[in-house]
């Protein structure tokens, strides 16, 4: 059997789930999850996640032929994605290697369903602990002159191999030329809980304005750095008794569970992003 | 615009979904929001919510005869509700307060969809706290020789004017009787995480066993006591810090919020028991 | 026996422990609970909250005496509280009653150690809730062009009954002449997950920018809106499920916990303010 | 500068934190922290945590003098610790290996001030990850008639080289002739919330009993199994959508945070386990 996801998104109006579980019928696939969500009963956005399972072989050319009904009888945006399509990811680092390491094991451990073609790197540093894993480390040293020229080379690399990439803690801005190449499939992890302490040093930040909670957030990469859509966010309670080291040490496990779930969703197909917001189906 | 919604629960095959959404738009409805969820992909159980708009007049003939349709084709189980049928709620108390007067006041500030026919009580105290909001209050002194007795007088009393019955810290043990003439409509909150801590007094059991977090549990009263169909719970933090009024107040919070959440949902159908455990299709 | 409590900040150096302990032995008192922090190993500011027992009746002229010798000694900035000199607090509101009703049922519960001479607001609204509870309510009708005016009226209402005010979702912006009259000792709730959001409509700002929690901010007011030291903050997850109705009411219910807690807190003298941030000392 | 930590237990009194922070002025320390409770304000117990610093080199003969005259006027239990004797911790596993691995990159990440001379199994399957920490890992192969024998020689093996022994999902049940060599200094994760879900498979019992929140236990282990003193416990929500990967995945997440904070928490001797009840001084 495959499982097949569809992430769609249209104007709402009736008929829609009936129409798309027709063509799941037609195709003669069983429907095992759906969630579909309205924003407004008058006229709003429909949106809805689907998986169901087909019979194999898969009939490519009917399930194309489907959704090409639906998107066209509904003004429908449409992904289709096969569970067992595994998606390539490739993850970027500089040289903290707390998000990297996490990912590397939950990936070993059959958490995440992804290959992890490449790790890209601005410093070495890291090699040893990815090549224990048994990943291809490229390092590619960037400065602010060769930043384009590398970016280039590095989509160079990645072009055809990689279907998302993960910056995990890659302290590096990517170029609007970058970031354009694989829209709303670049995820990062911001050390803070968005939209408080933007930019630099959120730590320093948080802790000077005296908060009681520090927060981690993942978002998709748009050209404006820490303004993409968000995918999730986490925090954890600190106090005055937790020192420079306590709020490093929090936060660190905090970036890490988020960056994790944020990649576990996307892996899954359980994001669609609309108007700069991200619709999560999960549980 | 009549909103209505359906629960449904039936062995999993494929079409079940486009069979339930051909028959709304053949009602000429709008599935406003669905959430579906199927136990297993080689033969499980099928689980659905969905709520969907109907032109005002509806015809209810027209939408029993599909709800017909289906549970005969399917060997389904449908609840169907309309969001304005409101549900009328009577909600038994005893000494202590907190959780009465979170309901009433959540009640009046709109965020609990329910009329309150009737609050019930073994004790005469919280008659002045009721009176305040408008509600009818009524007091059945129980002892053990009378509470079979009382319990019919009660029973008398709801009859044909209660949908639900919520049990906010009722320090009674209603009898197997009185629980079979509203299953699975008896809605208990328990001051402790369930299964942790059956049984009386579950601060002291928590305070003695030095656990480090505490917890409520809202269920189904079910004739086993603290054994029903569990809705929701929560936790709080607690340290050797924490004196007896320190567990008794965060307890009296979290239970109120637990009780809350769990009468909501109820009243918003978003509950579906099946084999003693509970689905909550909820955000 | 009275229990007083000793909140401590000065330049750290050894000693100041055993100088607190000794000057506390001297009295006749036994330390019930203490809690000390040191900002930095080397040089940096001492902080201290004791609670010691006292027999009756208390010889205030020797615990006046000792607090100056340890001032003097150690450039030593002590407030010193009896736990049985409850704290008098003006709750002031506007329309919007979650959190006064809240605090007025935690109070009534004997959860919150305090009287209340006064409910201060700028619309007659909410009057019979609070005559429910037998507490004065004034309406102080506030306009731009009257504001100061008005300000002036409620000060002298308040002068020499109130030690702190509550600002339970008062919709008027104090001056800074009003706030300077009552330093530290203004408590405000801001319903949002300070610094994101600052400003009017936090959750309208919530919703647009997708993130996955919200939170809410109890601070003690100065000048500069939203910016005064903050006491305590906590969140709970929202999601592309919740509607703006769904928003309110979880935002209502994380605004009263964390004000209830912020204000048991400031009863309690729990809270220690030092350059903008607070120190809590509690479980 | 030497940090030295006292964990203090007696009988409650008037004039023991003077003594205490008296005897530490003698010694010429300066307290960074302290952190004192009482159970009851009329003759329970003390309670303390003080760490402070000392010049080097530390009169060792002093300090012991100052805790013996400490212990023997207060009838005190007095544990004296230095921050730069960093303890020694024999992790033993069997052959899940989550925990084990994220105590490892802790603990190379400077987050868990220990060594580990010994990581022993009774399965060789971890020793490819072990070795990639440089640690040594021995295999010691049980079944139910060798247990004891093979725990004597574990017990060799450890002699004089160990001062805490972590089990990070050790799947043997130790002795009570094992536990009784390490009292107090054993350290067990389990994968329940307890004391619900004791036993065995608590996945499947909480997944058959629909509890909506699961979690885990790290406690000291005593000759009962599940009955230690708790030292921290955490909790995660799970949904009829969690299946039983998901229920693993979360649970494995959930155990891993839990004994690292059990652990750290222990290693800075800030655990005074009472009456079968863990004391957590901690942020």
């Amino acid at each position: 059997m495959a499982i097949v996801r569809l992430l769609v998104s249209c104007p709402d109006r009736p008929g829609i789930v009936a129409a798309i579980a027709q063509e799941i019928l037609g195709l003669g696939g069983n429907i095992l999850q759906s969630d579909q969500h309205t924003t407004d009963p008058s006229g709003g956005a429909f949106f809805m996640r689907v998986e169901f399972d087909l019979q194999e072989p898969v009939d490519r050319t009917a399930l194309a032929a489907a959704v090409d009904r639906l998107a066209h009888t509904f003004a429908m945006q449409v992904t289709v994605r096969f569970a067992d399509e595994i998606k390539r990811a490739a993850i970027f680092v500089s040289r903290l290697d707390h998000c990297l390491v996490d990912l590397l094991w939950r990936w070993k451990a059959g958490d995440l369903p992804m290959t992890i073609p490449l790790i890209v790197s601005n410093h070495p540093d890291l090699k040893p602990a990815v090549d224990a894993f048994g990943v291809p480390f490229a390092v590619f040293p960037i400065t602010k002159e060769t930043k384009r020229e590398r970016e280039d080379e590095i989509l160079q690399r990645l072009d055809g191999n990689v279907d998302v990439i993960i910056l995990a803690r890659y302290m590096q801005i990517l170029t609007g030329v970058f970031v354009a190449r694989y829209p709303g499939r670049i995820i990062n992890i911001h050390h803070s809980f968005l939209p408080a302490f933007v930019g630099g040093r959120p730590y320093e930040q948080a802790a000077l304005r005296g908060v009681k909670i520090i927060g981690a957030t993942a978002h998709y990469a748009t050209e404006n750095l820490d303004e993409g859509p968000i995918i999730e966010q986490d925090v954890v309670r600190v106090s005055h008794r937790d020192g420079v080291s306590d709020l490093v040490r929090k936060g660190k496990d905090i970036e890490k569970a988020v960056l994790a779930r944020a990649v576990r969703w996307h892996l899954e197909d359980r994001l669609l992003v609309y108007r700069n917001r991200t619709l999560v189906f999960a549980c």
